[in-house]
């Protein structure tokens, strides 16, 4: 998907809500558990009842290799069942990966071209040729860890190299890589002040937000400081949206729970 | 395995060898695509001719995630041959994982508990909550990427804060978190003089040394600098070893070429 067509979607939804996908079999309601693959049910379920109201899902890979094979076949399934009846929804991989050239390359295929999401997220740490293998694919995003929304983010990411954060460094660094308009960056809505001098040094690029709802963040400042014309934001609710009930209405009251953010976000694309 | 087991391994075997069972279905010999599981049948027979040679093996997770539920079969099976025959020996998910607490501990379990690795390699962008979920298990050990053999290392690893790099940074903060006895560190061959000063801040833990021959380290520099009392390395090749010949003898090849290894290793352990 290019950016153009994410924007558009953005458009004609009035939301920019990213679902996370994260399943966990302990907190799925227990009629699911009978079902032959309980994950991928789960999934199914969510997805029907609220595409409407996102724009991208975002499956975490760590919830489903923790179900060994079970839970990468859920995977597969999952993103089969979005590409061929959601097309118009943006796929992410959360799978924060990174590793020297050639071995980013099986990555990068794994996840842009065998499972076919439209983007993967990618640690830094590793530098510009253990990302750059996955900018390589057209049309598709490598969505960089900047300054993400938990408690370790303050050890390394905000520290000072030359005077500057490391995560600005990731930011100016990563401008440069070849391919470069394929980056988007985590940001975490945790840290909302931050985000105006990070719209300094990357006034376009699309922002994944975790952290709203669950981890604290507010929706409004991420919002008010890190909003663009294109709106340039994706805000992820994971627990918040698909853990919304855990009986047999789970389905309807995710629906619910995305409407809301949806119509908060409605309510600020209206007022723009 | 604790720590003085393997060392005892490495007493024992007069080897400090890690074999990166990282398999290509392009570079394996062709006789091998016709059987029902190309992946499993050639570590399988990488691990039967040099088990007596190494300590280690170390699967890079990407060449399986590459090949997708084939793929995490093999992987599945290879650490599961691994454990049932050879459970001397040291095995290292070479993952480079890291994320949140609640999903980096689901990442700890798939690896260190369902699939019953030794070790896992983690990244460390994320600080510490993203690592320490992998440090509560016991006897298990988490290998910290400081810094890396590639290239990109230089455009985040060794930039200063507080005119000390990033990667001591990681070193010395990693040391205060707990259960941080289970550390071990990622340290590229290919930078072998970093090794007097890596030493200084952790003059005992084990270093995973990746870079010694395909990338052009030297395996005499890196133990003059880097070798412990108790040896304190564990020295990785893949494809110097594994694709030493791709026609039938590719096994016994393997053999041979982790062998010179093994007894410049014997050498380097006798004159200590």
């Amino acid at each position: 998907m290019t950016t153009e067509q994410l924007i558009n979607q953005i458009k004609i939804k009035k939301s920019f809500l990213t679902i996370g996908l994260d399943v966990d079999l302990n907190k799925i309601p227990k009629h699911l558990l009978e079902t032959e693959d309980p994950i991928f049910e789960f999934n199914k379920a969510i997805i029907d009842a609220t595409h409407h109201l996102c724009v991208a899902y975002k499956p975490n890979t760590a919830f489903y290799e923790a179900y060994g094979l079970k839970g990468w076949k859920a995977l597969e399934k999952t993103i089969t069942y979005l590409n061929n009846n959601y097309s118009e929804i943006f796929t992410i991989a959360d799978a924060k990966r990174g590793d020297i050239g050639n071995t980013s390359t099986m990555y990068a295929k794994a996840f842009l071209e065998d499972l076919a999401f439209d983007s993967v997220t990618v640690a830094p740490y590793m530098g510009k040729d253990s990302v750059e293998p996955f900018l390589a694919f057209k049309n598709k995003h490598t969505i960089l860890l900047a300054l993400t929304s938990n408690q370790g983010a303050f050890d390394f990411q905000t520290k000072l190299i030359d005077g500057k954060e490391v995560y600005k460094q990731v930011l100016e660094t990563s401008k440069n890589w070849e391919n470069s308009e394929n980056l988007m960056y985590v940001v975490g809505a945790t840290k909302a002040e931050y985000l105006t001098e990070i719209r300094n040094i990357i006034p376009n690029s699309f922002l994944l937000v975790p952290g709203v709802g669950a981890q604290g963040g507010s929706l409004k400042e991420v919002c008010k400081y890190g909003m663009t014309e294109n709106i340039g934001l994706l805000i992820n609710s994971s627990r918040g949206i698909i853990y919304a009930s855990n009986g047999v209405d789970f389905a309807e009251a995710a629906a619910e729970s995305a409407k809301t953010l949806q119509q908060e976000m409605e309510t600020i694309l209206n007022a723009q």
